[in-house]
């Protein structure tokens, strides 16, 4: 079973991380060669994946998707499993929990600012959540393949292990009393839920938390976006590990 | 000259607003009644603007939006004059200009959130950027109504004009010394540059810039996204703005 991916981007940080096996490639005969995608044969000679240059028409399949000509036939990622998760080492670290994103452009420019943030790992519920397609791929920018993506059957259970696992759980909600930035990040492991656009974090969720936060707005304005609301928290956690101030 | 907004959230919005006037509400007999479409319909009476229920086949010129069966025909919206803006009142304010921003998702989740963190304006170029159109409307979740846009036809003159007018302008650029929370936030006016996803800001308005400031990253990976990139430091001026710590 193959996944498709698109775009220089994507393809080429898929051939750089190596953990998929690739299928083939396909590059549009229109295309113009650039370092990026010299880069990409390069490497695809390296590891003997198959690249083959088509003609557009090939694409017509993919045109919802902005494929810049270029995409290529992967395995699917491979999720990983949160026992596996917490056998490895983690301090001072932070984890991401998502309760319900619906939105696939959301969830890859989640995955891709969490990356720059040095999250350790990114976790979904298997229902109930937008998984892990082509546009989340995309939206990533690459950066899918450089944070594992641990995909549970059941938040709550999760949670639960978490906390038994010296993890902290800190939860997002609009009517919260406590900022996002009383929180002192620099001491522990954080597990941060973020909840969907409209519905938030489910109430068990939200009792089961350590923490319960919202961000203040200077302006009463309906909310911000999801993956605008992770930023603003996670380097706010960013900015007091490098400057030990909160 | 009409434009089209679409959804249930940008047409509600743009009714409360009464910033713009509106042709007529086209309304497909499909939908579901709801509180949002009551107050619709309500706010529309009030106003004396006609609505009307149509075959949801009236809606295929638009299924490439989401418009959630819900479209308004409306005039398009007033761009405000720098100079009318400097008259204003300013004081501790914050406004953003972006250099070269081409994704019409990226301009609404930077306008949503820029009025979350009660900025005062945004200042586009009217060459070399997006310009506000329906997709920018609605992924602004209708914050477009709630923010004046200033639309100039040179940034470096705009910025030479608010320099003069006591604003204090402030760059971001990735190979900045200084990060984004070392300044002080909370006496001054400040203009936050953001630039294009891959150029960057502009050699001439870095030039111009009282700082240079970059978001430093835990991971060394590709970039921020540039709508979460000014989410995180617009709501770090916010938070020194709150709780006067900097």
């Amino acid at each position: 079973m193959n996944d498709i991916i698109y775009g220089k981007n994507s393809v080429l940080e898929a051939l750089i991380a190596g953990k998929r096996e690739f299928n083939k490639i396909l590059i549009s005969k229109n295309i113009h060669s650039d370092a990026k995608l010299n880069k990409i044969k390069e490497l695809a000679e390296q590891k003997g994946i198959i690249y083959q240059f088509v003609a557009k028409e090939k694409f017509a399949a993919y045109t919802e998707f902005n494929h810049q000509g270029i995409i290529a036939q992967i395995s699917p990622i491979k999720y990983m499993d949160l026992d596996t998760f917490l056998e490895l080492q983690h301090t001072n670290a932070s984890i991401i929990i998502l309760d319900g994103i619906e939105d696939s452009h959301n969830l890859g420019a989640i995955i891709r600012t969490a990356v720059c943030a040095g999250v350790s790992g990114i976790i979904i519920p298997s229902r109930r959540n937008v998984q892990v397609n082509s546009i989340v791929e995309k939206t990533s920018a690459g950066a899918i393949n450089h944070i594992p993506i641990i995909k549970v059957n059941s938040l709550t259970n999760a949670v639960e292990k978490l906390k038994k696992s010296n993890w902290w759980i800190i939860a997002t909600d609009a009517s919260a009393k406590d900022n996002y930035y009383d929180i002192n990040y620099c001491d522990m492991n954080s597990a941060i839920i973020m909840g969907a656009e409209h519905a938030g974090v489910s109430k068990s969720l939200l009792k089961a938390s350590d923490y319960i936060v919202k961000i203040p707005m200077l302006k009463d304005f309906n909310s911000l976006n999801v993956s605008n609301a992770l930023a603003i928290i996670i380097f706010e956690s960013v900015r007091q590990k490098l400057t030990k101030k909160y």
